[in-house]
């Protein structure tokens, strides 16, 4: 696997303030950064996730539009989720795949790791290229919060969908798909 | 501009706990979601950013390898920023291009917006393509907790850092950089 850069950690001086929500912890801390400064600054622990492009034997690209609270729209995405805890990531992303898009894939190969929100979470999300896909008969249940529809294009109509605006850029998708055209050398 | 796509509202229900820090405040909400389920969300608020992809005349991609607290990790970006209150997201970054990167830009387009993290940010970013470059003699202050190289790469270096996995991925930079490569036809 990919390693990440080193790291360099900075010094936590004082956890002043914290709030947990299902997977996520957000604190308020005090820390000195390897500048020497020191400064308060709201961050996000996140257990980290994973996410597939998954690519069909007719060369279709698997995504989700699906509703997003946070934003409060739909948008299109790749099959992704939070990992449990103790998961492996490609772990995770098979069961995902599985429960969000109704696929099982017989070859992986890992496009890298990337951070979706450096400024504010420490969530690393680990990208997968999914092929030799097989539908599955019967869809595994996922979270009972998801709402969510399958679409397959070409990439045609991929590269048309981001270019137009019509539909709201995911950062992780995008990052994914800009790693697979650079391993498919698409 | 370009347009988000329509917003379909969730019914918030109740605020049961909130935590500012900085620009962002992170609430837990009881909301009811359009399929009619009842939860509750962590969820970020932030004011949004804007983003640029700044070229030089000789063809050279602009990037930082900035520190970034929450990931304890220095990572390539683009130069970007937060919004300040009631900010024009264009006069914001060139605002920030002149800080972080040292240059005014004369030739500006709009490559669109993304949401760098769906699942727990209401964060939009605004993205630029920054051309017509001039360096300014001096570099105006900018926020006293950053920490950041200027880097000049050609197409193929960025290209080459990002399918090596030598530097981390961000997820706002590669959505920009894969809708500035859409643009200018790269």
């Amino acid at each position: 696997m990919t390693p990440l850069p080193p790291s360099e950690p900075s010094i936590l001086l004082e956890t002043t303030a914290a709030l947990e929500a299902q997977k996520i912890r957000f604190e308020i801390n005090r820390i000195k950064l390897p500048i020497g400064l020191e400064k308060k600054f709201g961050v996000i622990h996140h257990p980290g996730a994973s996410l597939a492009v998954p690519i069909t034997n007719d060369g279709l690209i698997v995504l989700l539009r699906q509703y997003r609270y946070a934003i409060e729209r739909r948008i299109l995405e790749f099959p992704a989720g939070t990992l449990e805890k103790d998961e492996e990531p490609i772990e995770s992303m098979k069961r995902e795949l599985g429960e969000e898009a109704g696929y099982k894939a017989n070859k992986w190969d890992l496009l890298g790791q990337m951070s979706p929100c450096p400024g504010y979470s420490d969530e690393i999300i680990h990208m997968f290229l999914a092929r030799d896909l097989i539908e599955l008969i019967e869809k595994p249940t996922g979270d009972d919060d998801e709402d969510i529809e399958v679409l397959h294009l070409t990439k045609n109509e991929l590269d048309k969908y981001i270019s137009s605006g019509d539909e709201l850029l995911d950062g992780k998708s995008l990052t994914a798909w800009y790693r697979a055209c650079q391993f498919l050398k698409l």
